[in-house]
């Protein structure tokens, strides 16, 4: 089937309202060649096409058909059976997907695909109930009782997942029928839920946030203000108690008051990203602050040098501070998900350039580690180490890549945020254009445009010409120099700078000047090799350091140490580490080598802790490291794997 | 009401059989004074009579009369209302209770104690089912259904745990009639369950191992070969997929198989002690090949430095080798035990010393921190580190003592251990008696008796009387060099040696002579606090040394380290470590006083890895470290605590 570009004009998540009071605006990106367009593609014609097979094989389907009545828009429904999966909130699998596909169309027509997101989307619509309330789980199975079982019921969770495929699937198509099913089910929510003395049915808040951030974007998409009034209900009535109180629901503390993140991970994300929206919607400083003060918490104490988030496979909690073990990482895929689309709106709402270099991190690492290299299987959990000796539990939270999952939550949101993924990209704003990541491709919004041509994160050149500009007022082109980089070189027009003259402030290079179509700004970002150290309260990597090259973190793979295993290698951190590009390797790496050694340890019987003077251990044979991108780790044969080397 | 010795022989548990090929067999302690008197004090006058309290309270008992048809002898039966309870396995907790008190019964005699005795185990039998089964949760809940869900059912388990307390209660009284409940119900399994081609309904095993070494007691008490059979057969059912093949389950791969421990931890030792008790009763050597090699791995890549085991919450699971974390060690205090029983079957089994010496540094540390001083409260997962910042999740798992758990399997579990703890501590046999833990009491078997006289672990002489002695034949008195020990002297009779001369082999130092009554023998072990090291494979302490002295793990409190934290604490190895007797704190302890400084970490931003030259941190305040025995933690305030220490 033929692909043509969409006739649509381009857009994307979290459009601004009009009354934002943030510092930046979405611009849209084009990226057209390289490394983020290679993995876009495997999504757009892998990952997202396989979509619906795996969704009629997982039931997710099936349960639609079972909830809607017999209509002849639904002649091929299969009405018979029972309700099929483990979870309460498998619709939403369905409407990530039906998101993913819809970013999709809004940047090429694909028949094929439009032709399953029609009839899918006709599903959904047949399965919702004349009133508006949607839930195969509860339709199907508890009877049609609604609403009884908020901590675990996950009825408004799957309600905010319908949202965003419906703000999603208007944007990108202009058609209504989704966005119609979605209002309605919001307007019923909006008709049950208030606070006390509003006449509502329910005070009440879901287990799982997510309906919040929707609930804006559904006000973004019809400017009915009675939608942002409901998220923001939503958001502050955590915390007083409505779940039991518990940190795993958001419910121990209200977000006005936390000091730090804390319970599930993504539920605690999704929170965020809704309170951000909110701040950004209503201009709320309470909750602004709020929101900066946990990014801080987070990111000082609770985040894996990957960008994961979440230290605990029990209840996919957040840990205490600094507690960020290695193999038992949890950093789940759709937590890297959320913290991206949270710090985006961060970016967004501050303008600062430091949420822009989490983003990165999380992309390049704790997020893209979630699918494999082919688009077809994936990473429900992304540690940073797998032991000698691993006994594999096998299931979602397996250390091998797996085809689907019970909870498949994470493959779609892959899908989602990669078939959307130009939106997080540069923004408008403050008299010009910010680039926030770089990728080949076109960068523009109002009167300015910009191409830029890069094979970054392999080389650190960033070519960018200037296309569109009013030719008649000076506009600033900023340019994101990530946190992790400690040398660049700049040439704009006739002058050139580096790192000790250029005109950074808070990490943005400010390039401003009167443009002309065609005028060339080369950025030179320094891509040594380096090790990086954590800061001492990690004790999980005491003595320890971890090889990064631009924004990516790298990982020693068993499967190219042969000889022995991971557990006894340590690093020599005297010797220089040397970069070897691998065209070969891995769909086209860059590795980074490095000298170690196998310590030989002794053996001290039966008990492995001594006191008085440890023997020395001998040094060890010499063994030479191959770090490869942790984001393409598990696409070989199973064995160890890790990310923090020791050194003595 | 009076107490006085009981006027039966002194029993216990593991009384072998006929034709055990045990190298030795247990003889009886009688603790009258120090350290295991005082805790054992607590449980037979606090924590064993709350029993019967906490048992109703938490509806154990009622579930046992609603099972019961109404009868005289339980005219007081309330028999309305629900089942009550969480789990299937809830009878358990009563078992174990009733095996404590037993237990406490064969050393005195107590009214009341044997009153409540009496009425529970009138309850239990009213309630078992006329063929001999008893499940109250399958009889309420499930109506009557039995052996579905072998999986997660428990059916098997409560029967172990039920023939254990009647094992206990016949051993100490001499009564029948809750042998002959578990009689019955054992006869009812061996009716059911069997290999194919036995004509038996059902060939599987129970999710949970503990029926097995329940049998083999039963073996050993009736001296019925079937219940030895059954449970062999059981044992060697185990990782063949009966149960979906899951590690969790010990059905991943057959126990003769098993190159490490794995799985659910408490469930893994469980079978290890009943493959142990078969070896010894049956002399397979398939199955003591298994159960040597099996405690080598484990001692040496999967037991934390308390003795504690299970590194994971999720599925209360061992680890993977070396990964043995500290803020996360689940070291459940049910698993402690199970070593500590596992363990000294294999010192039965095998003669060698070492299981006295994980004995000793099991009761000491990981098992005795599960109770609270006042035998009150108490910790069902015991962590090395609780860190700045905790939130605590609150129920069973809480770093905060309580009162009883939603699973409350530990606290009647230590009450038995605590009961028993008199049997754990000598045996005899190869010609003579060997001490493995060292209390101040009375040690005999046979024709051999001594006393010994010592205020261990707090200081390190033991002074040791024959009492009893055959006048005409030489025999050996062995005494266990514990592990941890580097100096050492003893006097016995005009002879004294050191470590650099005594006649020790293999742990036991050995005094083989013809001994008189008031022969004296002093041993004096080397107190001298230490710092201790793991192996480097074992990553979460990469850095770190804990202090010890003697058997005891030390630890610090927050309580005592007012002014900061205790994660920005570095103890300085330069400096020498004290000793401070603190009769005023925590009911007695010898404390560790070390030099330690406050580090000064630079705020590093938002972002806490480094690359490059980190700046060193200052040096920073000097602070006196005082650490308390783990054992005594979590009995003041809540806070901060941690056993291994940065060193730099």
């Amino acid at each position: 089937m033929p692909r043509t570009r969409s006739a649509l004009p381009p857009t994307g998540p979290v459009r601004l309202g009009p009354g934002a009071r943030a510092a930046l605006r979405p611009a849209i990106a084009d990226i057209d060649a390289g490394f983020w367009h290679t993995r876009r593609t495997v999504n757009a014609r892998t990952s997202v096409p396989q979509g619906p097979e795996l969704l009629q094989a997982a039931g997710n389907l099936h349960n639609l058909r079972l909830a809607a009545p017999a209509t002849e828009a639904l002649s091929d429904a299969v009405v018979e059976g029972a309700f099929q999966g483990a979870y309460p909130f498998v619709d939403t699998d369905v409407y990530k997907w039906l998101e993913a596909a819809s970013w999709q169309l809004a940047q090429e027509t694909d028949e094929d695909l439009q032709a399953h997101v029609d009839r899918i989307v006709a599903l959904v619509a047949a399965a919702q109930q004349p009133d508006g309330y949607l839930n195969t789980w509860f339709q199907l199975v508890k009877g049609g009782e609604r609403y009884k079982d908020l901590r675990w019921g996950h009825e408004l969770y799957c309600a905010g997942h319908l949202i965003q495929a419906a703000v999603a699937h208007h944007r990108a198509t202009g058609r209504p029928e989704l966005l119609d099913v979605a209002r309605r089910f919001a307007d019923h929510i909006d008709s049950v839920f208030g606070p006390p003395g509003s006449g509502k049915e329910i005070d009440g808040v879901d287990g799982h946030p997510e309906v919040e951030t929707a609930l804006v974007e559904l006000y973004r998409e019809t400017g009915e203000r009675r939608y942002l009034d409901l998220a923001g209900y939503f958001v502050d009535r955590y915390g007083h108690g409505l779940l039991g109180g518990e940190a795993y629901c958001q419910d121990r503390v209200p977000l006005r008051e936390a000091v730090n993140v804390e319970g599930h991970a993504v539920r605690q994300l999704y929170l965020l990203a809704a309170a951000t929206d909110l701040a950004t919607e209503t201009g709320d400083t309470g909750l602004r602050a709020a929101t900066e003060r946990l990014w801080h918490a987070m990111t000082t104490t609770k985040t894996h040098i990957t960008g994961g988030l979440g230290a605990h496979h029990d209840q996919e909690d957040f840990g205490d501070p600094y507690e960020l073990p290695n193999e038992r990482a949890y950093c789940e895929t759709c937590a890297a998900i959320a913290s991206v689309q949270w710090s985006w709106r961060m970016a967004l709402l501050t303008g600062e350039a430091r949420y822009g270099d989490l983003i990165e991190r999380t992309l390049y690492n704790g997020f893209l580690a979630g699918v494999s290299l082919d688009g077809e299987r994936w990473l429900y959990v992304n540690p940073l180490q797998v032991r000698d000796g691993h006994t594999d539990p096998g299931g979602d939270q397996s250390a091998r890549r797996t085809r689907w999952f019970r909870c498949a939550c994470c493959p779609p949101n892959v899908m989602r945020l990669l078939g959307s993924l130009e939106h997080y990209l540069a923004t408008s704003g403050e008299g010009g254009l910010q680039i926030h990541q770089y990728a080949t491709g076109r960068y523009a919004d109002g009167p300015f445009a910009v191409r830029a041509e890069t094979d970054y994160p392999w080389h650190g050149t960033i070519a960018l010409t200037v296309e569109e500009t009013p030719s008649d007022r000076p506009w600033t082109l900023s340019l994101r120099i990530p946190q992790w980089c400690r040398e660049f070189r700049v040439r704009c027009g006739e002058r050139t700078y580096d790192q000790t003259d250029a005109p950074v402030t808070g990490g943005w290079l400010r390039l401003e000047r009167t443009w002309a179509p065609g005028d060339e700004v080369v950025l030179e970002l320094g891509l040594e090799p380096r090790l990086t150290a954590a800061d001492p309260r990690v004790d999980a990597v005491r003595g320890c350091v971890a090889i990064e090259r631009g924004p990516l973190v790298h990982c020693l793979e068993q499967v190219d140490h042969p000889g022995g295993g991971l557990d006894d290698i340590v690093l020599d951190t005297t010797r220089p580490l040397a970069v070897k590009h691998r065209p070969d390797l891995l769909g086209g790496v860059t590795t980074v080598v490095a000298a170690g050694r196998r310590r030989h340890i002794p053996d001290a019987g039966w008990w492995p802790y001594t006191s008085g003077d440890t023997p020395a251990h001998q040094d060890g044979e010499p063994v030479e490291l191959t770090a490869i991108p942790y984001y393409a780790w598990a696409n070989r044969e199973d064995g160890g794997m890790r990310v923090w080397l020791p050194t003595s």
